[in-house]
């Protein structure tokens, strides 16, 4: 899940992620042009779709020259696979409040808050819907995942430490369990998850957590 | 979900979803032309994804006249709204085993079955990709997970009854909890779950109820 940092919020590059006029990544014109590529084409994904995706449409608005993003990139999959390592990258860092159920709610509000963006939302089922059937994207797509789910797991670990969840409690398991019922939603009932919803399926987590569900 | 009936263990219609060779609905013709034509435009999604279902490919395949296929489904959404309907009114009933882990672990493994089996499978991401940017196949799939959702909501019910959970539980995200890891899994991480999974969402589902997290 791929909290985009909001403008102002972000703990290392403020105002990367969102494509405003004039603002630029760090990194010179290869990272610049990266940034106009990716954002372009998340917009696309976002407003139209994978099957929409046109690297020659994605260069007219990134204003790169053509050539330059079919060297790069290759194809729609390349491009969707670049976007995905970028959101990982630029995925805000865990929370650490001190108490499992503190960390879980704060990711997921994270997961929800991204889920009910109009444009990351659609971004996300647009990726989610593409990798169901084309296998590099799929790649790409449980790579983002699994980033995200090590930058998490130590919430887990550190509960263990304190004695709130038994020793060989699966961290990778839990945080999961923490998105599921949140993208199930998205997906299935179509309507973004609410405040009260990414409580719920924190708390869920915690509960099954407690219970011993996830020791392996 | 879409418990598919499996041949010889539906209990109600058997072969009247497996597109078996010779095997008809009972209904006379119109009931045949559908089910041929339902199980032709499946055959297509599984395969081929929803961007590929013509409605004249699947008259082809279904070996029913062209005209009929437009008079009657009109559309790719239309067809695919009324194969989710007809899935709804196969989908096996629900389990009864006397405890809400056994209803659940039951629930969980149909789920676990039809995700994992590889027509059924792909036809589910196919329309869930679909669903993302129709709003027809959207409120069709809704549809189709309301009336699963309703034919196992009484197991939850039950258990209240039994005193297993506190009056107030919320029967429809407990039946949405089992669901929502194993979906979770095949779309985000592109595998199908297994039966350990299966187990493993409906113990988290039991644990989350009973810690009063689904109390309304």
């Amino acid at each position: 899940m791929p909290e985009q940092a909001e403008p102002g919020t972000a703990p290392s590059d403020p105002g990367a992620v969102q494509a405003e006029p004039g603002t630029v990544r760090p990194g010179g014109r290869t990272a610049r042009v990266r940034a106009a590529v990716l954002d372009a084409a998340g917009d696309v994904l976002a407003e139209q779709g994978f099957a929409h995706l046109d690297l020659a449409d994605v260069a007219r608005r990134a204003e790169v020259g053509k050539t330059t993003v079919y060297r790069r990139w290759g194809s729609d999959t390349g491009l969707v696979a670049d976007l995905l390592a970028d959101m990982a990258e630029q995925s805000l860092p865990r929370t650490d409040t001190g108490t499992l159920r503190g960390d879980l709610r704060a990711n997921a509000r994270l997961v929800r808050r991204t889920l009910a963006d109009p444009r990351q939302g659609a971004l996300f089922r647009a990726v989610i819907a593409a990798a169901t059937c084309d296998d590099k994207t799929s790649a790409a797509l449980r790579r983002f995942y699994e980033v995200r789910v090590t930058e998490w797991a130590p919430c887990v670990e550190q509960a263990v430490r304190r004695g709130e969840l038994s020793p060989g409690t699966d961290p990778a398991a839990v945080v999961r369990a923490v998105s599921a019922p949140l993208y199930y939603q998205l997906l299935t009932a179509g309507s973004a998850p609410t405040e009260a919803d990414a409580d719920q399926a924190a708390d869920a987590a915690v509960a099954a957590a407690e219970a011993g569900v996830y020791t392996v």
